[in-house]
């Protein structure tokens, strides 16, 4: 860009709730990295509230209109008279399209711009944009996986703690993984839009809400917990969408899964969703569902995808040094002789460079022992010197061996 | 579309090895399809070998160029006059864009073309496109995982047999799992390369092989892999690109991981890789990252990418019925009075919908008696019929709970 004036990307905010203000506040931090890579700066022109803006002139001064009021009416009106008006739509609104997708959909290709809604199915997981873009014409067999975090969140608590629904679903509205009104969650109605909207992308076909089955988890017991793990079984609310006998099966229950399954390691807040097809094996996407930050990124991504060309590698903005030494655990394997103060020594050079062991184990005997041992986290530099250093020992009887641990915490 | 002559899209095809050659089959197969959605036809319209085909006549004659000869020359060049003639290419050729990505991704800019790559890293896992565009202004903090399905087909098959190396890697050959010379996957070049690429797209600087520190695995021995496994560890070759210090560094190594690290379960020739932010918490998608027809698939979905306006949502194509009934196995729980011919009873009402148990506890004794069982798939119409019958035996204190089980093999 040569103009030191940078040209601005209009959004109008509809709703300015959780995720409305979340997007707010995120678009605002991002605005400069985004200046950086798309050449357009994003500002938000207008927000509508029950108590402030008007629909029409925000549309009026906006080049997209980010929808997250929820809920079916006025959204739907607000997003058909945005795409009218030529302006692309994001939207967050899974019941809004679960149930008018078809008329949605037609009005955005009526009028050439784009209806985006990452946002409204597994939060930051993009599985829409890979059903719409990398398996465009894939032919699925199914899509299944846990598409509502509220629900999962309770489930693995049930699991984790033994406590009773109840109890679970207050401790998930207190920390803000359920609403003061959880019906939608529970009773896996919102799981069942979200499962109409991907099967409709998967499979190509008209899908509503209403043609979905769904089961809540409201009538899970604790006991029923604690016999299925009894048995190396967990329970997840698993939506499915796959072919039948040449139809289409839509569907969301509970449902008991094996220990080794790889849905059954998806535990709190968190999504997954699986794509099965021949021609890729299968696809599995996780992370976190739910939550105003995440959805506001979800819902940031499209508005930047819809500001730049399709495929775009924007010159670099930026020129990072490259950092070659890093701190890592290691596990060290020495053949050693066995004879009293070997791991003195070894233990003595190793505290010398500031590396300290976590855990030490002797495999074997006289000419076979052999040291097997975990040090804690140390600059590799370091590690390496102290391998040179216990590699020139006498009773060393081969060169050790050093290899790197992960040792960080995980969920 | 009104017209019965449908428009063609015409993909020039550079290489016709492995990957060419199913993608040439794949597009084939899938055109009739593609034509549903995208309202064109694609053809291959010429095809480059060492025999046959001029790189002119081909570019002339096509719309998309996708390269698939691999290695650097004269892939760079034909990829470069390709897009100076106009034409978007697809290629997957992570040597190639690892060393010369900056002039290539430049002259896509400067032709206004689109240069897309997907299967230049992990396969059919989406990871490029969630960079590029959900991901295009993310803080991300790290991207790592497992970029080559050879090394871990390898490491997978020593963890899991006490194989030496030279014995895995000859299996991993007669599978088709590792190329005759294996050079590059074995001592993570090729994982360097890659992780080259998604360093560049994640955190917006350049980043060239030359910049990689890599090792391989050429130097894992069994009896490493049989101590870790006694320290609950399993060896990964992990690729990682992650902010240190206000500076990068871009890293591939053998690591071992805790049983309960993520990773860790991805086995077999899987790729995994999880991407990082504060904005996000993570994002981890995983899925086959080698093989000819998913490679091929990955090509594909960028050239139908290429092919259709972003975001689209198409027409549906057809109307698949839905399928209400459908097969399911179950978990039963019966709260029963302790006495003889209960347990006859129940198991004659479910044989006679055609329901059979697969394993039966009971829990309790006298009034607090249960039994809580598993059944073996069935139709949940007949299941329910069975339930339902169940519930009106005189012995039973509460009505029946069934909840379903997911049975299915998984890897």
């Amino acid at each position: 860009m040569t103009s030191s004036e940078p040209r601005s990307f209009r959004v109008g905010l509809l709703g300015h709730g959780t995720v409305g203000s979340a997007f707010a506040t995120l678009l605002e931090s991002r605005a400069p990295q985004i200046e950086l890579t798309t050449g357009l700066r994003p500002e938000i022109t207008g927000v509508l509230t029950r108590s402030r803006g008007t629909f029409e002139e925000i549309v009026e001064g906006s080049d997209l209109v980010v929808e997250v009021i929820g809920g079916v009416e006025p959204a739907r009106e607000y997003v058909l008279r945005a795409m009218q008006a030529g302006r692309h739509v994001v939207t967050a609104n899974k019941q809004l399209l679960s149930q008018h997708g078809e008329e949605l959909w037609a009005a955005a290709r009526d009028h050439g711009v784009q209806l985006r809604f990452e946002a409204a199915v597994a939060g930051v997981v993009p599985v829409i944009r890979v059903l719409q873009e990398s398996l465009a014409a894939a032919h699925v067999e199914r899509v299944h996986g846990i598409v509502n975090g509220t629900t999962n969140y309770i489930l693995s608590e049930m699991a984790r703690m033994g406590a009773s629904y109840e109890s679970a679903l207050a401790d998930a509205q207190r920390l803000g993984y359920a609403e003061a009104d959880p019906t939608d969650d529970v009773t896996g109605k919102d799981a069942a839009a979200k499962m109409a909207i991907l099967a409709r992308l998967a499979f190509d076909t008209p899908v509503h809400l209403d043609q979905v089955r769904y089961e809540g988890i409201e009538h899970i017991t604790a006991d029923d917990m604690e016999y299925a793990q009894e048995l190396g079984l967990g329970l997840k609310l698993i939506g499915t969408a796959e072919r039948i006998d040449g139809g289409l099966s839509v569907r969301v229950h509970p449902a008991f899964l094996y220990n080794g399954h790889p849905l059954a390691s998806v535990t709190g807040p968190f999504n997954a969703v699986t794509i099965e097809s021949p021609d890729i094996t299968e696809i599995t996407m996780s992370g976190p569902g739910a939550g105003g930050p995440q959805t506001a990124s979800a819902v940031l991504g499209d508005v930047i995808s819809a500001m730049i060309p399709p495929a775009s590698t924007p010159e670099p903005s930026q020129r990072l040094e490259i950092v070659e030494d890093v701190v890592s655990a290691f596990y060290l394997h020495l053949e050693v002789a066995d004879r009293p103060g070997v791991l003195a020594q070894v233990a003595q050079i190793l505290g010398m460079q500031g590396a300290s062991i976590k855990s030490v184990v002797q495999k074997g005997l006289g000419e076979n022992a052999r040291l097997v041992m975990v040090v804690h986290p140390i600059l590799e530099s370091r590690l390496r010197a102290a391998v040179a250093l216990i590699g020139q020992l006498e009773f060393l009887r081969s060169p050790p061996r050093a290899i790197r641990v992960i040792e960080e915490e995980f969920v």
